[in-house]
């Protein structure tokens, strides 16, 4: 007895797959919908205006009019775009109890007042409408989810409709997640409209630091030479002060990719918990240090080509020209220091190796690679070798600088060199790490981080999450 | 009674799963396939020729001969070379009414007139065959999917027999699709055989361009100086003629794989809808863009080495030196050319900026990152700053020509400088690119690409599909 | 009578998932599988010491004293720390017949001498164990597996048990995959502790590698000039030494990269057939290739920063000058020498494109690109492009020597020059790799692999798996 119901239910199972969903719509969108549907055994009708004019539809789906393919299935895409709409509501009584899948995208945020979701909802209130697939573009579908977003996000007010587009996603290869009701459809449709939201704060710092490095250098540099010497030295703003502003940046944009850690680890000790949550700015900090720290390496790598590029430069072959002749003429020679050969040695040896950790870093941010490493390696990389990237890149500027903070020429109209500034954060960063390593102050911070709370309060908690906020990952 | 069946039906689905699959052959590829499926809670029986002496299997199953393996098992899958499979024609009696699983591939293609898998299904014609798995690797199936690719393609003639492959498949954590009847095996074991097909053509224009460009600036610089003066300068074969070559085919190869594009747009503004289908030449030239790009970006970076490595160059120091000797002599300086100053560094930094772009564009062109960003995030970066990265790149080669196209001299046997050739492609891409983003013109290709068509018929079409073709993805 | 309880089956699929699922403690990580779930479909119940002071739960969640929690779920999640795991023991009754999943992992290895699993079924020896999850963090969960690691691992004793996680973790999006019964869980536990355990060796031959070439060339050249001349050129550590102890190491370990490759296709040959094991020491070094060429790569890439520093280090502008200045003194010219000019630019070219061909493979090596790759694509990518690049690295290194190996001034302390220390393992491979590749070799090696094997024995076996061990992957 058992074992016939089995076979029935197993049969049952094959029998079920068959199932007829319904396209409005022949563009890209729906043909390759239509494909991938057909391809994980499903059969396809088309709702077209025109069903014989309709040509480039995947082989094995049929074209029928707009009432007539809906007869045949009881989930419908529609994907048509939100303007096209209008015909809908002259099909109410053949999309009665069917489920409508909206997978429609606006052109630009804020077009409508209310989501194409809701939109249809109303058209067709005999309908059930689920919100899906908005995120998923034609060419992910075609290419079969093998290195496209495998993600299906969905919304909707009825649960068995939702049940329904779940399933579908599932069986075309894709993951998909719940997002509550139809009111979330909004959301969804601005997602696909999103440029870089998280990115947004990163480079609006980075950009902001550029132009005021960029503004610092040129009247420490070039209007003070003017002014003071009457000489004309313009031409250094393509690479000298490039130069000057993009290492600069990098680097206090890797200090400020590591000082929300340091801080958050100052205010649990303070806090004397780890459940009290951060000030909202710390989190949103805290969020974008990834992006923080990619552009960071991305002002970097600028730096090592700017610097690469100097002995090619017209001028200075013309400065070491000039030198080399006026050494002949006076019958003078270069005299070697010793020091200064360890001294630019160092200095290019810190900066290489830093730039090498620093690239590293960067891999290892890819979703690829971190995916492929557990949390305690990824620590590893972001934390430790993010700190010996920090320490070898302030190092370099230390041995840039050297002794001359001590010299008063350097302080051209009250300004120090730019270098000076860019120094700030990254020390004040490793003087807190200092502190946040040193053994008495590390075993609180441990314990704090493993659950344990000031006031003696035992909580039942989860795993430490220190690896919630990826440092650059 | 509803709750109960509920009940049952769970309960079966449980006691459905330890199934039994028997695998015929005891390989690397049936060793993977048997661990994976006991992991995934199969059981798992082996058919061997000699059961005895089959060592290494997975712990848990069991080693047959094989008639008694496939007795136990309803999917029977082939892991076995064609050039075996003789054996099987005594076995049709019990495989009679059994799925087999033709896992198979070929060293090389064409080998056999009819793919394995229909070879298979004359040989036991009692069985149904399925093809599939064949493009997963036995190191695939160890590594559990987890960075390996994960789609099973299956095509075969019954469509149950088909679903048990796909439950299979699915339960192993790949996702399956379905590529129709089993004449389409044939076209399956072509795929692991594929070597680089979307690269073909971009690496044959790259190729061809690269030699042209080379013989080019062979005659024109090293036959003609020794013609002319007699002089041999044959070794600047090695690093001056590549670091001419290099640029040049970056440079167009970059343009090319932007022009397919703004040739689409104005086909599209002529024939005054997107539903017309493009000509097949440019369909086949706007799918391998991302080829084109990629290519360009590698021919960039050898540019950008053999460039930073022209101050540590002989030839270079040695030139530099006798300049210099040649000025103390003469009891001459170098007179400072500040135009010079200003027109190397901003070609320079143009070049810099343009190739730090350019790797910008290569990085997002990894899948792992391209999923991550939805569509009007990878328009922006591969088409906003994909055209500005051609821009900085233009304006680097102009800038390195300067005022040398004026000059009578440059202009050897009638031949001007390879340079020169390389800015008429990019030229032409910036000039269409620039009629197209002019406001009246934009509007009309907006209007069409949201689906709008000249002859003003209404058609119900999907969403935009501007990124169903990547630029450099 | 089919058609209806098709539809019944259908039901209860529908009516079975808003399931109810029961997660103890309210951390980060209970919190994050608690929205994850709710957005998947099922109803979750948080058991908390302290339900009215359990904050920051996701909406839509309900939470309990511990006991009513439980009551209401088959499965429950035990995301607490092990050290709290006591307060369980005291729920026994309440827990009796559930299904209970440790999620938990350890700060350290080897801190309880059995596993959180064991010692959880220990406690409440009424509830089915399965471990799972531990290897997915919270932040992997929130993400919904867009660019995480998707694999969670399960092992418990009972199948029925662990069939309702593999099922949870399915709809969550995740791949299950079984690792056995519940001894197996104090190695699950292991593997998020675990820190690159590939890269151990390669790292530690790299950097003892690094360590004798350092001190080869300190003696050879800082501390040999200081003892015969006097001078003090210890300066040179920083990049010089550097510089030359970089492209050692990268050359050696490319080499060793290749090496058991061909060492494998020799031991093949001689055994005459491919279904002996290799000795254990050459299945280690097989497997750990990929992190060999990576590494190598990575000291490439510093040999380059290193090496296109060069011209703007102080003591080669300070010997450039020096020597400009002798000439003009000596009233002397730089003769031009032909062979040098050839000599040194094919060096920089064999040096740059086998750097090109080098990132390259590296790139190949990317998780998600290699998924892209065919097994045919893939080999041709890591075994020709790979040797290839071994040829140009090695045709760099002999350019870079020249005739210098015929000047006994070479052979300081009759210490060669280190560079022709690190030609010996390439010239080693290459010659192997020369022999294999002669057409009447590889006709044996190619049948061997095939499955041929010398007695004559037929056997029934998978696929070639030449694709395995992936060289660089």
């Amino acid at each position: 007895m058992n074992s016939d119901s089995v076979a029935m239910t197993d049969l049952s199972g094959k029998m079920h797959k068959p199932e007829t969903v319904c396209i409005f719509g022949t563009g890209d969108f729906g043909r390759s919908l239509g494909l991938r549907l057909l391809q994980s055994g499903y059969s396809v009708v088309y709702g077209s205006r025109a069903p014989k004019n309709s040509l480039l539809l995947p082989k094995g789906s049929k074209v029928m009019t707009h009432a007539a393919a809906a007869c045949d299935a009881h989930v419908v895409f529609v994907a048509v775009h939100r303007e096209h709409y209008g015909f809908l509501s002259s099909l109410a009584s053949d999309l009665e109890g069917k489920v409508l899948v909206d997978v429609s995208n606006n052109l630009k945020r804020g077009l409508y007042p209310e989501s194409n979701a809701e939109y249809l909802s109303r058209l067709v209130p005999g309908a059930t409408v689920v919100k899906a697939f908005n995120t998923i573009s034609a060419w992910a579908l075609q290419s079969g989810g093998l290195d496209a977003n495998r993600q299906v996000l969905i919304c909707g007010d009825c649960a068995d409709a939702k049940q329904q587009v779940v399933d579908i996603a599932q069986s075309l290869g894709f993951t998909a997640l719940d997002r509550g009701s139809l009111r979330a459809a909004a959301e969804l449709e601005d997602l696909p409209l999103q440029l870089f939201p998280l990115w947004r704060l990163p480079l609006n710092i980075a950009i902001c630091l550029t132009a005021f490095i960029f503004f610092y250098a040129l009247t420490r540099d070039v209007i003070y030479e003017r002014v003071t010497n009457g000489k004309d030295i313009a031409f250094r703003i393509m690479i000298s002060l490039a130069n000057k502003a993009f290492p600069i940046v990098s680097l206090v944009m890797l200090s400020l990719c590591y000082l929300p850690g340091a801080l958050a680890g100052f205010l649990q000790l303070y806090n004397g918990t780890k459940y009290r949550r951060f000030p909202d700015w710390l989190d949103r900090w805290m969020l974008c240090r990834k992006q923080l720290g990619l552009l960071a390496l991305a002002f970097g790598f600028l730096h090592v080509l700017y610097t690469l590029v100097i002995p090619i430069r017209y001028y200075v072959r013309y400065r070491i020209n000039v030198y080399t002749i006026s050494l002949v003429k006076d019958n003078n020679t270069y005299e070697f220091d010793n020091t200064a050969a360890w001294r630019y040695d160092s200095y290019y040896s810190m900066g290489i190796l830093g730039f090498g950790l620093f690239v590293l870093l960067g891999i290892t941010s890819l979703p690829s690679v971190s995916n492929s490493l557990n949390w305690r390696e990824f620590c590893f990389v972001q934390s430790k070798l993010g700190y010996i990237t920090l320490l070898l890149c302030t190092a370099h500027t230390f041995l840039y600088g050297w002794d001359r903070f001590l010299k008063p020429a350097s302080y051209r109209w009250w300004m120090p060199p730019a270098y000076m500034l860019s120094l700030v954060v990254p020390c004040v960063v490793l003087i807190l790490k200092l502190i946040l390593i040193t053994p008495c102050v590390d075993r609180n911070v441990t314990r704090i981080r493993q659950g344990w709370e000031r006031q003696g309060k035992i909580s039942a908690n989860g795993r430490d999450t220190k690896t919630n906020h990826p440092l650059i990952a």
